[in-house]
């Protein structure tokens, strides 16, 4: 039925990139050095802090970058002429990339992504890496978030019904697990990834065997570790008796893990449920609960006395539900000028917060020395070495009388190599590593930062050095448009 | 990194679809005849009706279905035992599909997929089935919602950046396409679903060239068709004059074709852009408008007059940010028993729209044969035949006080069939035919209907044998749960 029988990710662009790439291409300026930044300008669900991740997808898709046979075919039939297409045809990533590591605890404005590559390079994957980066830093961002409410309850993932598409369900299921998710549903993301997984069965399973009894003892013929499912006709009439009772039944044939609540007033049911399994000397067996949970109904729940001992979370984590996308952005920052010199680049807006930072920059975090707790966050132009400083005068860069001066302090760098000039320098974390990594980096965050309700707003400041030149090109952009104009 | 080197969609799954076949396939009930049925119960964003979608994909997971060797290897690795992993290594899907055609406006506990598969297979689908059709229905319909405000106005689909991850750019745009959208910036998509591709330059291009007026030169020089974005610096004091300069300055060496705003207050930039081009002689030239645009964003700009001839939509349509999961379900219906007859059944629940509808069901769409609107949706035991009667009494499922008797109708089967016992039979049409298909039957509609705010309920009524029959079930259910309870 398609002609076109091959498929890469190169394509999985705007359009307006390839068109972009083409005069640049024409007016040979296509391989001026320039420098983009990808970062996302306000926090997610009102949240305090943000979760990078998407950083492994990012490496997959800038090692793979290469038209197909047939997508060239494809630019072709669309009327792209040879000359061109036989450029595209060469293209691959060349760049050099600092990052964020995936797990990193991250705000607005902060430079998630540093890309230095030659000009069309860095403008064809700016989709891919915005689509990736939005996605998979949003679920993380609202895992970790939902982590925050459920203490030392496991929380597991079980959104792939309501995942957008596959691979949504796949990479979101991974960045639920660094936000600090345990486990999965998801078979194919636990082998891919490495992450548990865990169910036993569904609604289904008992209609299929038309009662609760009959369906458990089925199930526990086969599995030693059962979890039953108690909700399919009546719960504390049908569903948890028959679990005490095949539990009683097959004593230690089988490990009676516990019940799981799916529907209906989840307070009064897994209040009652605990009851009937205390009588029956099940003190141990665990209380799964799930039903369109998030952060707003577990800190409910758990406020109304609930006894539920793990949660299992699906749509409203895997959609990000409460705000389904981030709105990261991808801006230049610097280009190559004609004397083969670097030079700022700005955007201006009428909306304050949209106008870029110009310049080649790095991003530090200033660590406390005594109280071990992050000042706040700190970019520079690369040039500046904030870390051979004594003091440092960190300032709101829109409220700037908001300042303070931090001594005795240790500057972490933030970034890390991942491509140098086309060369993948980088070896990716296990996911697991990546979940200690983000509890770890939370340890460095007061709790004001970290609470779901109208948390404290974290400093994310401009060095002195780097806000002067911001303000310098703002005015010198003003000057240059009246003049333009005249 | 990873042991497991292949990779197949068939454990794109909960683990607890994998465990219950375990078990039906221990108790030797793998193979029972059973029918599952995919619907939602609600339809989303308040819409009055929706568009269903994802069917090819569906398809396409269904013929192939196959667990991959490393699959395999993995179930292994979890501790699933040898006998069983065998029997999944001969899993294909030899199943019986009906399903509504892509493009069907659909409506709340519609079947809009009918599986008669044995057991173990259609619980081993379930989970991607719903995964297709959740998201790609969510997106048709909020395409097609987004179609009713936008009058002639095309709307074009700009949302890659912000989809969650490729999956779902790729099948977003193609059911947002489906919803009415004339067009899609995602290439890949183009390319892949014969879609138009629409797309020229991004602000990055006017910062490389520093100002408006050059980089519009630029985009010019090498692209015939121009739509020059006017926002990266001024929109009134510097892109649209630039644009006019450019356009003049190149006549009929360029098809201007018009400016594109993406930022700021569009109503007042698009009335003044409006008259920018109108007093330079463009007359014809259009204002393309983009900025977080929704079916409410764009009702307000056009009730403020807006000047707007072509709406871009992103983040909203894409992520169905409003609503961004649409619910279906997957219930079994009907189970062979033990003397191999077809048995009802049902799932009870203290939430009575929870309560699934007993049996082998079919759907028609009762049409007047005089208005040639459609008087609702009327659902039937398999056996029955609508299309004999001279009349038919319709009735709500819970309020039935709320009934009517329709004569001179048409009954217009929604279903058609799909596979045969595992045989594709049906050929997919283009996405050009399928949203065609949409149009033809929105006019089946009453524009009560089609209103995005408070529109009219659409009945969708079971026949009185299936409502008979639904009832017989619950009662029985009852007595059967409290026999038990003893």
């Amino acid at each position: 039925m398609n002609k076109y029988t091959d498929d890469s990710y190169a394509l999985h662009t705007d359009l307006y990139q390839i068109n972009m790439a083409e005069s640049y291409w024409a007016d040979n300026i296509h391989d001026k050095k320039s420098v983009f930044e990808l970062y996302f300008r306000k926090l997610p669900f009102g949240n305090g802090y943000a979760v990078f991740a998407g950083l492994e997808r990012v490496i997959n898709f800038l090692t793979n970058f290469q038209f197909s046979e047939s997508d060239l075919e494809y630019l072709s039939d669309l009327g792209y002429q040879k000359d061109y297409v036989d450029y595209l045809k060469t293209i691959r990533f060349t760049g050099t990339v600092r990052a964020m590591k995936e797990g990193e605890v991250v705000f607005g404005n902060e430079p998630l992504l540093r890309i230095e590559a030659p000009l069309a390079e860095a403008q064809l994957i700016e989709t891919a890496l915005l689509n990736i980066v939005n996605y998979q830093t949003l679920i993380a961002t609202k895992a970790s978030r939902i982590i925050q409410v459920t203490g030392d309850a496991p929380v597991m993932e079980f959104g792939t019904r309501r995942a957008h598409e596959f691979d949504a369900a796949l990479w979101g299921t991974r960045a639920a697990y660094i936000g600090g998710f345990i486990g999965t549903s998801n078979v194919r993301a636990g082998k891919r990834f490495g992450l548990p997984v865990a169910g036993t069965h569904a609604h289904a399973f008992v209609q299929a065997y038309r009662d609760d009894y009959t369906a458990f003892r089925k199930y526990a013929e086969r599995h030693k570790d059962c979890v039953f499912l108690v909700d399919t006709y009546d719960t504390l009439r049908s569903g948890v008796p028959a679990a005490i009772k095949v539990a009683k039944e097959l004593g230690d044939k089988i490990n009676f893990i516990g019940v799981r609540l799916d529907s209906g007033d989840l307070a009064y049911l897994s209040k009652e449920a605990r009851r009937l399994l205390d009588e029956a000397g099940y003190t141990d067996a665990k209380i799964y609960a799930s039903s369109d949970l998030d952060e707003y109904t577990i800190m409910s729940l758990k406020a109304q006395g609930a006894k539920i001992d793990v949660w299992g979370v699906g749509t409203k984590a895997i959609t990000a539900f409460e705000q389904p996308a981030l709105g990261a952005v991808y801006k230049m920052v610097s280009i190559e000028d004609e004397n083969g010199e670097m030079a700022d680049t700005i955007k201006i807006s009428s909306s304050p917060e949209k106008v870029t930072t110009p310049g080649l920059k790095n991003i530090y975090r200033i660590i406390n020395n005594e109280t071990k707790k992050s000042e706040g966050d700190y970019i520079t132009l690369a040039h500046e070495q904030p870390w051979k400083k004594d003091e440092l005068y960190m300032f709101h860069p829109v409220h700037t009388y908001l300042a303070k001066t931090v001594s005795n302090f240790t500057a972490k760098d933030l970034h890390v190599n991942i491509f140098n000039q086309g060369e993948l320098v980088y070896d990716c974390p296990s996911v697991q590593e990546i979940q200690s990594y983000l509890k770890q980096q939370l340890e460095l965050l007061w709790d004001e930062y970290k609470r779901s309700l109208n948390p404290a707003d974290y400093p994310v400041d401009l060095s002195r050095v780097c806000w002067e030149n911001k303000m310098k090109n703002i005015d010198k952009t003003k000057k240059h448009i009246q003049k333009y104009e005249r």
